[in-house]
């Protein structure tokens, strides 16, 4: 199992071993973020719907999905985000705002 | 402490329940993922830089990173990926890959 | 017809008349541009694959992507960039990496 | 000077005569416009605010711009939005919106 305050230390280590602390604003680190989020629409951009890649490509995906947290982690610690307890949060947040038997195959327009 | 795999559980029943998982193809959330990092964004975009946003905007933000968060883990189940060790092998390649010595204080200009 | 020099121009008055330039570097632009797509994002994110929305849901398309120009063009001027040159000249370029013979009905994976 | 309309039909021209009009659904060209954006954004991600590269990262920067904006005239042309009218009205509606007495100096929080 893997702990988001675990991943959250290692990623301030790293950052602060390599003097990167001074590139790691909010407006780069939400930068970063698009740029995987980017990476990761490439990958799937022209596959036919519900299609999941495999061999090179479901690895490649896999490294950027990892990139995309790595710095989603890294910026809700420079934010002074609990990134966790603010998904929790949200979570329960989501359940109430969205009761099962109300939106039962209704996709809402926007969540 | 908050679990990958917990959260993962989480919103993969949270979909089930509402029967959202049709909807759930890898490029329909890449780009619900697309939507909140969007949404990151316009909350930063217009900061100083280095300034990080304290009250309701703060507030703003730890919701919107939740968000992400929340697709990211839902779209790395639908891919297959153990998001939290893709993660952890990633950061052990990044340490070998930019060794702190010979990166020290240098960003590079694509990680 | 609509010229991409004309929207230029414009929009540099605009942010002028506002004394909006000081907020207009590459970094902000290039999240407000990140934003604005998250919004086209966030419209499409559920549609069923090949459905084109009507009524207000199409009148809300056409205000995000006329957004997203907005800020692309504005983004282009900031960076000194021609952007219908750069266009027209990534078209060129395209049509000879990717020969109609060759590339019929074969998705590049990355262009 | 470029006209929209032309880039439109080059890009229309382009993508039948490869037969890419099966890929070129709203979902998938948001995802490839996702991708294009996440290019700008890496490039941009770690300079200093307010700098404009040259060289090579400025020719790059220039490629990446174009990209986006061949994306979204074919995302708009599918879309069956006149992008550059969509364009005019948006930027006549901020004028309004945005009074230059009014606003002059102060970033919205969100345009």
């Amino acid at each position: 199992v893997t702990e988001l305050d675990d991943l959250t230390t290692r990623m301030r280590e790293f950052t602060q071993a390599r003097d990167w602390v001074r590139f790691h604003d909010l407006k780069s680190l939400t930068l970063a973020l698009t740029g995987e989020v980017g990476e990761v629409a490439e990958l799937v951009q022209w596959l036919p719907v519900g299609v999941v890649p495999d061999g090179e490509l479901w690895q490649r995906l896999g490294d950027e999905l990892a990139d995309v947290l790595l710095y989603l982690v890294r910026l809700a610690d420079v934010a002074g985000v609990d990134l966790g307890q603010a998904a929790l949060a949200k979570l329960a947040r989501n359940e109430e705002r969205f009761p099962a038997g109300t939106y039962r195959s209704v996709a809402p327009e926007r969540r």
